[in-house]
């Protein structure tokens, strides 16, 4: 089964927002099977979309758009709708009372005729209902083709994806299964992992891929299996990755289904009843907010000290003054020390700590743009490492806050083994 | 002049990974007066690229490519480019130099077979000097259309924008200009701005053009003007800005040319010697490093007491048990605790506090789920809002950080009428 994303919106295609919508519904359709051909963003002109239509009708089963449907933008895609589906508009009862309601009782104010239109949906559309917000979603089929249209706030998307398209598409189809595996590599580059595994990469079956996916700093090899008997994939997946474990046991440091690392360290510190702190200076609170954008994080999550400016770190932090002249702000010896002062004002089992300079100018010490300390307390000892991540500064900050994700993973996996 | 921008790669496609590069390549374009037709997401496939390429020849003047250019997928791409420009890879000695350099200098290890391997380009190509990363960027032209290619990791990507791509459009092609102003609105709906406002629309010329941009609580209004009269253009939006400003002046809260609320509030801040400090429960660092990615920001930022766990807030920020008991966590006496306590503590002029049950379960209070305190200190007082955001538990989050930002910018703003 093969599915095509389009996202409707001139702000897209300026830059002024980025699609993360079509990446959502990639991995929600992707885990049942279903095939996503390409993703395209294109603007709210209805003859572009239109063109668009007619170029993937009957060349896959499922086109899924997001985007136009705003009260402001309704009329475009509506009206698209209706051209392309030679179908008129007419108004759905529920969505109505729904919209009524939504709007009169929860924001309190007298609802309007464009709140009304939304309302009107194509004759000839199957209605997906949006219990978060006022646009409804759509489902049309056209000889071969679906076409299902969602609203563009990513939270409604969201909601009409996981409760209404998803269900609607396992029920009325049939897929292959799609499984992947990923395998977290930690400490060689990706021709350098390439080089060690060319051998194995070579004798893979054809009906699993191997994919690399580099970030800074590490390699994730993703194996993916396609096919109808799931037993027989789950087998060759596992067969094929003790071989691979083999040959580069050195530098895996773990397996991920499919979550992100501050997830799978979340359920780590909560199994084992341990909880962490950090106390930020260069990655400013990203750590934090990493982990404390984790659902149900909070018996693991005890909070963070930023200590932006270099006297919060002595005022808060309670780091020496004379320490700081000794040493200078970006060192080992302060990351440890506001390592050890975090783990121990918020009584935690593991702290976090960072100081570096991210860049673009040079701030309260003369260390290297780029240079970052990063010091990780746990029950028995404080661990620091010293970085040099280059410019520019997103890319310090990005690679401050998952390297030492990645040093209290090592941590915490270590202790399970 | 008109360019498509085409991202590749599984991971993708798959939804493992979110595109970002479009969005960036697209703003940096849009700037110089580029439009960007489409963005198109495709498989690592050759000839799913080929036939990709075949459907903008001549069509555009420019297609961007990012992705497949890791030194373990170099083959799909440059192959690709071999077979479509009819050309042959050819080792560039600058770039090999280059590549040796980066590896054996900076990494510090001998050189790989992959490695050397990347310095391998079409001969027709026109090489762009990646100084950041040791991916090649490639410029090639066949008839009207000129095809880069660009390596995906976002800050070698955005390298060779800046100071290669962008420079090379500037300097061999005239483009019409195109300005955007964006009106920030505050309060009301996307429906009900849009009533307000919808003569004033109607009226608007063919040069100018109306975008909604709706995000929770807020409405930007985006007019963008084209052509190639600049000073006519700039006379135009202002004259239509002002009309505009007449009708709606009750929920104009500011006007941005391109900059992140972030970024204006740095700017607004250091222009007025002021500084800033968070403390934040429910938000969890994501407002403390949202200012902190601001660059030069540690003139006006101070830090951040994330307490996230129930017994931070009395520990370190030393609201009191009974305080809490009392009023309970979530509550506008303890915001305002928080606000004051952490203002204090940083001495900076200004101080957000934010508690609130972000869900998806309730926690430490019997708040309803999506219920937020946001506190601002200000030098003179303290302003406490209370919400509810809703559901899911990313979208409170969101929200509050907005919600923070814009509560402070208001103060600000007042302070400089």
């Amino acid at each position: 089964m093969k599915a095509t994303i389009i996202t409707i919106g001139d702000e897209i295609l300026i830059g002024q927002i980025v699609d993360t919508n079509s990446g959502f519904i990639a991995k929600s359709l992707d885990r049942i099977g279903v095939e996503i051909t390409e993703m395209i963003s294109i603007s709210d002109d209805k003859q572009h979309i239109l063109d668009t239509f007619e170029k993937l009708q009957d060349n896959v089963d499922l086109v899924l758009i997001t985007g136009g449907l705003g009260p402001t933008k309704d009329d475009v895609t509506k009206k698209t709708f209706c051209d392309y589906f030679e179908d008129e508009l007419i108004v759905n009862q529920k969505v109505l009372a729904h919209v009524t309601d939504l709007i009169e009782g929860f924001y309190n104010r007298p609802i309007t005729q464009m709140n009304k239109d939304q309302a009107l949906v194509p004759s000839k559309a199957t209605v997906l209902h949006n219990k978060v917000g006022t646009a409804p979603g759509m489902w049309v089929k056209k000889r071969n083709t679906v076409f299902v249209s969602l609203p563009g706030v990513p939270y409604e998307m969201k909601y009409l994806v996981e409760n209404e398209v998803v269900p609607k598409i396992i029920k009325e189809y049939s897929r292959p299964y799609i499984i992947h595996k990923t395998v977290l590599t930690y400490g060689q580059g990706e021709s350098m992992v390439a080089e060690r595994i060319e051998a194995w990469e070579d004798s893979l079956p054809s009906f699993l891929r191997l994919a690399y996916l580099p970030s800074p700093g590490r390699v994730k090899l993703r194996l993916s299996a396609r096919g109808t008997d799931k037993e027989f994939l789950d087998a060759e997946l596992e067969k094929h990755l003790l071989s691979l474990a083999v040959i580069i046991s050195d530098i895996i440091v773990g397996y991920e289904e499919d979550e992100t690392i501050e997830v799978m360290l979340a359920a780590a510190l909560q199994k084992q009843g341990k909880t962490i702190a950090t106390a930020e200076s260069c990655s400013g609170g990203s750590i934090a907010s990493l982990i404390a954008a984790v659902p149900g994080v909070s018996s693991c999550f005890k909070g963070s000290v930023v200590a932006y400016d270099t006297r919060i770190k002595t005022a808060v932090l309670g780091i020496p003054e004379a320490m700081i002249e000794e040493f200078s702000v970006v060192s080992a010896t302060v990351a440890k020390a506001m390592a050890l002062s975090v783990q121990k004002m918020m009584q935690s089992d593991y702290a976090i700590a960072t100081t570096g300079n991210a860049g673009p100018s040079k701030g309260d010490s003369d260390a290297e743009i780029g240079t970052v300390f990063i010091a990780l307390a746990t029950p028995d000892e404080v661990i620091v490492e010293e970085f040099n991540f280059g410019q520019p500064r997103e890319k310090v900050i990005d690679r401050t806050v998952y390297k030492s994700l990645e040093m209290l993973q090592k941590e915490i996996f270590k202790n399970v083994l």
